[in-house]
């Protein structure tokens, strides 16, 4: 059994640092690096792909929404599919080029924040993602959430899939993420999380927070690099998955 | 003899527009297109990729600063070698990737603004930009200023140059453009301009104001695409040159 | 009788223009200027506010949310009643200094575009703005569209009020506008458009669609600065309503 | 003898944060507030203002280039007088609004960053921001490093000057501070930095890295707040200067 680890790196803007990419690159195999329009500057995606090549971490471009002050969090309206297939385009090709200028190269993409929930739930943008994919590289993966029109999207436009389950958030019994705003929707114990991970990645399927099993191939967890506690965290989800003998490595460099 | 004539192009920015972009993309057969930094977005950069490939337009990247107020024109100090090659990068892929989404590829790159007037004079930003492009894309063509530290950042880097003249401005004895507070900096006349301009091919040369010839090769000429009579020149320009029996296309189609 | 006419006004950006504000100071009594954060620019601002107080024309604070590449009509959600407050507040302080700079004064506030739409139906927004008003001055004028959120909330508020109608925009039997998506939604013939306004000034009500009269006080009249036209339009109200012995005069100057 | 202490706050950034404010906020008593061009933004300045007041901590405004990516502290060229003014104005405009909306006010404004070391140095640049001081409000402490163009210009406005000396950097014979590339340019011990404001203090004069001195009224003393240390730094100066009998005051709330 293998399974890829994500985190979402390269956050920081300018001035202003977000997260311990360093020591996250140690861990995880994908690193969803942001693109300049919710957070990450040129000179930080440079960087971020040079210390992941270094390290053999595989890199994939993280579009979300032009907002930086609201970190791409924010829900904006009003824009077209075209719009969002041209927005998802000039980030992926910015990542794109400052990989191989590094000699580096991008294998994937996720969407961020506002942009991927969004698309979710909504068939057309999420169809403008994985539209967006294909005219800039058919050959990318595309990491999604399962069950959702994301994974759709991905699928009809015959896109590479990575189903993605989360190490840190509680799932609900139709496999979303149980809100924010209920008790238990964030998971902060390391061995925990770490427990919660092996078990979804050996039975390959989610366990809601009732206990249903919502069958899927498991390829790749996410783990949070910008929160307290983050590289503790996952430390031990690494650690526990190779003590059960669950290899690591990336899914778009196949063992 | 054939010519390329280039034009700074797709500068619209969200509900703001700026120059002619239909009407001048009949004329040029390449245009210099701005990558969101100075000017454009995304869905500009799609739209102007589109329609320069319904033409056989030939499209660059057009990096400048990171400066949507000042157009990109006002000197920004302070960045780094490493910093400049980031923002070329970024920049150059993002409109990489609009231009293979819409089935057309970039071919070339010029410095707009700030930027390329810092790198006429300042070796180490020459050089940052040639780096970038060598680093992205070793086979574009670099549009530089003959007999400035662009054109030689160009060649040392082994990159393929097309040197360019303006059509509209006059130059001093060492090649440089009269500086705009100067009466005569600017030429309005459209007949003026045409003539100008054939001169300048058929001598191969840049023609001062005091008459004195700079020997080099002309590969392109820019034309100003935002300025009012902006298209009246092009097409003045365009059509004289072809009664001289000058053949217009792009340095990266070869006839 | 008396009546204002109000104009969204200061909205080009750096090099970009929209609009010929010139003109429409011309003829409006009330300018809503942008702030910075959809359109407009500090410098922008100020000659803004120069060119209105030649004039004599009133100056309004017209915030509208942070994203210049959308021109703040974008709705974008997740924004708590506290930043809404921050929003306004910052953008209304930002042209209270503008205009004090060159001896003028802001007596009135006009949410735009995603901002305004979504407080007229959003009680909470609609609060915000308010609050934001009231906490920075409260002796300003809350400028609404009447039998909306904005309307209540500015009530509640305590702040002084100026009802507007549309110019140019047909209006449902419930006193909301016509959907662009539906035809005759958007009036385009001055003529008419003039007619049109004199009646809902002389009738002080809404004439729907259907011929419904909604009444209420007919403070000021938006007539939009942007569109091909605008001046004309602009032209055609004033000169009708003159004709009609209305007196044209801004609603935060009592003649 | 009485002294103020300020700091550089409220420079947080959307989901991005800098320094320990309200720490700082405990020891300080002058905040020189970010205005959302370099950093900051509305609700970040709300939230200052909010926490400056509950501590009687002053504020004034700390108006900075148009520059998030560079934090503004990159020279940027090509800007007029009038455009200087009018973005000096603006956010000392909108941090007014602010602080009414929180019942505190502002009472002087400091320049950040690129702006004031280029103002340091530019008459102009330095009139321009007296002027749009002196426009907006001239009851406002234009706060002033001794021996510049900074003080001149606010002397010969007539403002009312606050001057400072900094905590922590080393200065040259005549007064400007040595360059961060020598070494010792920095101090980082908080008993020297301690020892040494006092003794500056004492003596109302700076000490140079020779020993000379330069007589001025010390007005003020600047901790920054963003770097490793800062509060206990801050802390350190604090306790040096009451342990020494000087008062700790804001130079806006005369004893």
């Amino acid at each position: 059994m293998r399974v890829d680890l994500n985190s979402d790196l390269g956050e920081s803007f300018g001035a202003w640092t977000m997260g311990d990419d360093v020591a996250m690159l140690d861990v995880v195999t994908s690193a969803n690096v942001a693109c300049g329009f919710h957070g990450g500057d040129p000179s930080t995606m440079r960087t971020t792909c040079e210390l992941a090549k270094t390290r053999g971490v595989a890199i994939g471009a993280h579009p979300g929404f032009y907002d930086l002050q609201g970190f791409g969090r924010r829900p904006i309206l009003g824009q077209s599919a075209r719009e969002i297939e041209a927005l998802v385009a000039y980030q992926l090709g910015a990542l794109q080029a400052m990989a191989i200028s590094v000699g580096h190269r991008v294998t994937h993409v996720k969407a961020h924040g506002a942009l991927s929930n969004m698309a979710c739930i909504d068939g057309d943008m999420a169809q403008a993602l994985a539209n967006a994919i294909k005219a800039v590289d058919p050959s990318l993966y595309f990491v999604v959430i399962p069950l959702t029109e994301l994974e759709q999207a991905g699928e009809a436009a015959g896109l590479k899939l990575a189903r993605e389950i989360y190490a840190d958030r509680a799932y609900e019994d139709d496999g979303t993420l149980v809100s924010r705003k209920k008790p238990g929707a964030v998971l902060h114990d390391p061995t925990a999380v770490a427990g919660r991970v092996l078990q979804m990645i050996q039975e390959q399927a989610i366990v809601s927070v009732t206990g249903k099993r919502l069958p899927l191939t498991v390829d790749t967890v996410c783990i949070h690099g910008d929160s307290v506690g983050a590289v503790a965290m996952a430390k031990a989800v690494r650690s526990t998955l190779i003590a059960a003998n669950i290899q690591i490595g990336s899914f778009s460099k196949p063992a």
